[in-house]
């Protein structure tokens, strides 16, 4: 392929129009939209306007009149028709690890006498973290057993309470079929938590459609929300009556203002909040939200199938030294939006490919991570990043001193 | 006293300068900077840069290159120094109630066998819900009792793992004596925990002085960081070795980025820290922070005296409906910087008060309540408070229908 190809379908892109409703750095191939998405230009002015204005001249009033009491459930209503969800079922709150210990709390007492929670070897490791947090709070027998992502069904027995799985995997991009695995869980009767942090806004997601019990997601991933967005959770309607909060805080009271003493929580998913949330952060995803539900899932699902191909496909024909190297599953169908490649020596050759300005991720302890979101990446950025890949690997680059030393985040 | 009286007053305020540095609508008198604090003019400017520089230009990077991995700890040193703790003790993360939450876990393990939570009837609400919800989803006989104030030190004992109090009382504006209780607590083995959401940045705090062993607090109220603004805990050095992370999320890690699969609480503070932190809410927060260092905390201490004791002073003067309403204590040593009156009508009063432009708030059931923010209250302000609380009643414009009226939050 040539680069006139790739200019050529930057043309024929139904999403074409996106790109300028974000403010990038004109100099920069951002592969990493998946750890934090682009700034949408509208976000600024909403930003300011709910600081200066909101917050600056109406002060405590705003709770009231300009809504904030109710971004968390308006929010999380937008966030629900990005993952097939009803209204009502999805709320925004607290990080993806808090919201995740609320659901699997929630969810080990509503499975009481089983004592497992099940979960991936290589799932992000916060999902594995909380869950055995909590095991270590409960007690009583409770366990967390993480296997192979193909073992995952051959340990589904009676002695299961959830089974918690991350739909797109961060480290591989390898994808589950959700129906399916969810319709294993219940066929032992167990919950089904599915992470969306790699989903949400990137591949079609149908939460209810599939018969998923609960999730939780993040929201400054795809969804481009800004650095540490609140995070969001779903509990499916048929569950919310008996799902019993662990963390209950005011803001999940039934009755948050009558100050009342005793714990009663609210009738729908409120019940799943805790504390006052970071307003002006909830102002700054809520830009994001509105501008992904512009654009038709299909439509970025294509896109993004095909540029991971093309990407693929391009590092095999140009990069000798990078073929086979790939970690994410050949077959699109299989793999979220994201593409990552396996070299010992991921880690200096990512650093020298941000020093010349495509910026993807390490993930350690081997892998080159490149998330593409079609809303923002465009077929020549594909193009460039693939030459100055090249152009690093050719001339080993990646060995100069500068590019070895390991920052804090890596 | 006349309103010249409170102009010298003003003239000689040595906390004058203050006011400028706050964006302040002209025709408000802000009486409720302990619901939400006000503006900061420095803040908009910095809100923008995180937005349009270091999340827009920088993108990922900013993690690294803006010291954005470091903002929950280096904020929290800030707050240490407002509460009188030493660095490495405090940490911003979550909201007030998460981190009650884990604390309060943290601390029933820390004194195994002992089944009490000991807290006050009147406490915020959200602290007695969460130790509620703790207290279900532990089981093993855990039990809440929330007692009058007087009453607390007669039912500690040991069975008691640990005392919950707020430092001072968000209803009425009772301020406990820190060492004393705290005393009191550990004379029967029992952990301390202060919430500080009324006290840090209105009183004099020392948490390391009093002997305290867990603290949480509000970055919204007197810190003025923004609506919803991240919250921050304390946790005395001699704990952190072994107080045992309950939500133990990928940022309380040892080493967050090695993904490991199994759970290391990091050594230090940094253990309480769960999920990524809400970025922009953050920089707004360091901002007031940054504000509240700047003053001194005797010379508002002395300031918020004298505003209050002027304020009942006053009321009872000119308004003789409201003499003897007083809720607070009248003794000002044992008072926060806030005065709560009492009367049946409270909230259409508070209502007609609003319209007119002097913000305070109405607590269930009864409660009038008037914040003292020294930084950016003035004694004209008092004045003027009081002449038209004095209108309202004198007229019964509280009684019009507009009034009457309840709104989503209260």
């Amino acid at each position: 392929m040539t680069p006139d190809a790739f200019t050529t379908l930057d043309q024929k892109d139904p999403l074409r129009a996106f790109r300028q409703y974000f403010d990038l750095p004109a100099d920069v191939v951002y592969l990493d939209g998946n750890s934090l998405g682009a700034l949408p230009k509208a976000t600024p002015a909403r930003v300011r306007e709910v600081v200066e204005e909101e917050w600056g001249q109406q002060l405590i009033r705003s709770w009231n009149t300009r809504g904030w009491i109710d971004l968390q459930r308006r929010i999380g209503d937008k966030i629900g028709r990005i993952i097939g969800a009803e209204p009502g079922e999805t709320l925004v709150a607290d990080s993806t690890s808090v919201n995740l210990f609320k659901l699997l709390a929630g969810a080990v007492k509503l499975r009481p006498g089983r004592t497992r929670i099940i979960s991936e070897i290589g799932n992000f490791p916060t999902d594995l973290y909380i869950a055995q947090g909590l095991a270590a709070l409960l007690g009583d027998g409770i366990e967390v057993i993480a296997v192979k992502p193909e073992d995952v069904e051959s340990v589904l027995d009676e002695r299961v309470a959830v089974l918690m799985l991350t739909h797109v995997n961060y480290g591989t991009g390898a994808m589950y079929d959700m129906a399916q695995i969810t319709e294993r869980a219940h066929d032992v009767g167990a919950l089904m938590l599915w992470d969306l942090a790699h989903s949400a806004g990137a591949v079609p997601v149908e939460l209810n459609a599939a018969g998923a019990d609960l999730a939780v997601g993040c929201g400054y991933k795809y969804l481009n929300g800004g650095p540490g967005a609140p995070a969001f959770l779903y509990v499916a309607e048929r569950h919310q009556a008996q799902l019993q909060p662990a963390i209950s805080g005011w803001f999940g009271h039934a009755a948050p203002f009558a100050f009342e003493g005793d714990y009663r929580p609210a009738g729908d998913i409120m019940r799943l909040a805790v504390g006052t949330p970071p307003v002006i952060s909830l102002a700054a995803l809520e830009i994001g939200v509105d501008l992904m539900l512009d654009a038709p899932i299909s439509a970025i699902r294509d896109k993004s199938i095909r540029q991971t191909e093309l990407f693929i496909e391009l590092v095999d024909q140009e990069i000798p030294e990078l073929r086979g190297s790939l970690a994410s599953p050949s077959d699109p169908l299989r793999r979220g939006s994201q593409v990552c490649l396996r070299h010992p020596d991921a880690w200096p050759i990512m650093q020298a490919l941000i020093a010349r300005g495509v910026i993807g991720d390490f993930r350690a302890p081997d892998i080159l991570r490149f998330g593409f979101t079609p809303l923002y990446v465009g077929y020549a950025d594909i193009w460039k990043a693939v030459r100055i890949l090249r152009h690093i690997m050719v001339t080993g680059e990646w060995r100069q001193d500068a590019y070895q030393a390991k920052s804090k985040v890596t």
